[in-house]
């Protein structure tokens, strides 16, 4: 059985990628193995990787200021109503998709390590879209200025690459995390200036409103209220995680410090392949 | 017995104020009856006004940037622990403040007319103080470039500001409410755009994704999800209410939309004393 995702195979501006090693159900990567008439960026053969989305409505403010995944009606890689069905993303043995989503793998490397890569060394493709999500809100005017103190809760796959980006922008990076064993790997590994486990209610103390922008990476439910607190006052609480079930929202603390909780999704296809 | 508040009326650059007509506990007016030797803007027999706050630690990046309200060691005016005692605001008898937190009544203006005024035509202080708490989340780029479609949340007093000052900015004005009784009083003596009640499902849903910019000025426990829904991605929901029990806040579509939550708390001294 062929498990086919996406898209209308006849429209000449699209790619057909066969499953390779793909790993992940919405960042896959794999080679091109038809392209349609039109299509310019891609030859049969090439190595490339299609992010969370692949398509959007090409028109509104958002996919004209190449901010793509905020488009309301952007078509998530997997598990998303298209036009010709479900899309199946990494679960397909292939994909269908507009050149535009598509992003360019470069030939030396190997397709095994883009997919699968170990969590702290993603690279490329998942990289790529990891970068893309933490990048944007460091670079959107909001947290991106050097000499900043930054706070990054959660060391998982985002948290590892905001440590990363952070501290390449310039800023003092406090890793927060329920876990004491990460500690060594956040300040050797990662290279993060200080660790703060969110439970040592003095050392929280001693940090309230020290930090200017906080990359909260967490999807487990975790009270939001000892976050706000490290905040200095104009501070920015930047979600990148995803909890399922809604969180406490204290305002008066908001109010005080006129402190800012955004959400920031992945980039557009334009950050995305900045590297390609 | 004189119910005194506030400060060491020894320092010189104070001023003392006798109550006149004051009647909200933070937000007071009354006729000056001494002065400090320092003192450079203010003579006895001064109309003058005094805001939430009495002081604040002069020092700080707030207070350099002129946002003294944000100073972590801001004294409200009323129920505050302050160096000789606790500040009891409009309920003394008399006040000594810093000249730097009190502002100019205009001669013209009648005091019971400043302190009292009726809710929807709050004037002067009391209006300033709500001009620099309305206003500044209007003008801190946040939501102050003309055209823009703006949601304001409950018609009390700060909303009636906010809709008066977002349509002083060009902006297209939907007043949301729960009391359809409102609708006269926010179309025609407020002159906003558009009425919308929050239980009409119809009507929302029809106004999803459509505003630009919320101002939510309640301060009872209601829902933020819908508020949210209203917004267009990169939407800003500015709550100037402060509910005491903590919100539920539904963190993906705030991802999703890449939208905001800001709290915004009142102005500074300059601000709020532009019209001096």
């Amino acid at each position: 059985m062929s498990l086919r995702s996406s898209p209308d195979e006849k429209r000449m501006g699209h790619v057909q990628l066969s499953a390779s090693t793909w790993k992940y159900r919405h960042e896959i990567v794999g080679i091109v193995t038809k392209v349609g008439s039109k299509v310019e960026k891609f030859k049969v053969g090439d190595k490339v990787g299609v992010g969370y989305i692949i398509d959007s409505c090409r028109s509104c403010q958002n996919c004209t200021e190449n901010l793509e995944s905020y488009c309301p009606q952007h078509i998530p890689t997997c598990g998303a109503k298209y036009r010709d069905g479900i899309t199946y993303g990494g679960y397909s043995d292939s994909i269908v998709v507009d050149e535009h989503f598509i992003v360019h793998i470069p030939d030396g490397l190997p397709l095994e390590v883009v997919a699968v890569g170990a969590v702290e060394a993603r690279v490329c493709l998942v990289q790529r879209m990891q970068h893309s999500e933490v990048v944007l809100p460091l670079t959107l005017k909001w947290l991106d200025k050097p000499g900043l103190h930054i706070g990054v809760v959660g060391l998982g796959g985002l948290g590892h690459m905001a440590v990363k980006f952070a501290k390449a922008f310039g800023a003092n990076v406090t890793v927060i995390s329920t876990s004491p064993n990460k500690e060594k790997e956040a300040i050797e590994h990662l290279g993060a200036d200080s660790f703060l486990i969110s439970q040592d209610q003095a050392k929280m103390q001693a940090t309230m409103g020290t930090l200017d922008g906080i990359i909260d990476t967490v999807s487990a439910d975790h009270p939001l209220l000892p976050l706000i607190g490290l905040l200095k006052s104009h501070g920015k609480l930047v979600m990148v995680g995803a909890p399922m079930k809604p969180m406490e929202l204290h305002v008066f603390p908001l109010l005080l410090g006129r402190k800012m909780i955004v959400g920031s999704f992945i980039g557009g296809m334009k950050g995305t392949s900045r590297y390609d």
